[in-house]
């Protein structure tokens, strides 16, 4: 068994194209031996966001500090803690921070994504009003 | 994709032999489309308590709310909100609300977990003081 507190996880900036103040600290994954599926957690700067993108595994969410929306397609629905998102599979998705404050969430993705293809979809839906 | 606040989802008594004042949400799972892991939020009163069991399937829990133990075989190992635990498959286990508020976690576990068998072990490791 495995008992930690997550700020003292390691924290590391998204490096991925098309995101922007993510950190993300990987709390449960293949190194504790976890045969199926990994938990991160994410830490979005107020303006910042994840890509958007979508990938042929799912995302279980659970939004703990902060507020925020995330991008379903090309709509935008809100997002504050206590919420839970299901994306599945092939979603486009993008996790943005409209607050002040950090926003902070779990987001939990199966083993079978290592090495899966990634592929982010271009901004033009949410920045220049084309919905 | 799903968007919901987590408050919304029904909560039900878990029966199981050996819980005590324990609710649980399923916030996301085989229902959803999820094709690997479910999501459920558990509640635990002041002084009540998960079984004390093993299965052979693991468990990622992360602490939301409140304050109390998890028992790890026959030793007690305090959480705290933000805390997050591996609970690898067949390591006897149990949460313990050992505060005066709610305890409130998160646990998630594959889906290959329906139906598998659960052991519940005796309380004898905590309760009477034989560690």
């Amino acid at each position: 068994m495995k008992v930690q507190a997550c700020h003292k996880v390691e924290s590391n900036a998204v490096e991925m194209e098309g995101a922007e103040g993510c950190r993300v600290r990987w709390l449960v994954g293949e190194a504790d031996g976890a045969p199926n599926f990994a938990m991160r957690q994410f830490e979005i700067a107020p303006g910042g966001h994840t890509p958007r993108h979508s990938h042929p595994y799912e995302h279980e969410v659970y939004v703990l500090e902060g507020a925020g929306v995330v991008v379903d397609g090309d709509a935008e629905r809100p997002l504050t803690a206590g919420d839970v998102v299901f994306v599945a599979p092939d979603d486009v998705h993008q996790f943005r921070n409209s607050g002040a404050q950090t926003m902070k969430f779990l987001c939990l993705i199966p083993n079978s994504a290592a090495g899966k293809k990634v592929t982010v979809a271009p901004e033009c839906g949410v920045e220049q009003g084309s919905k």
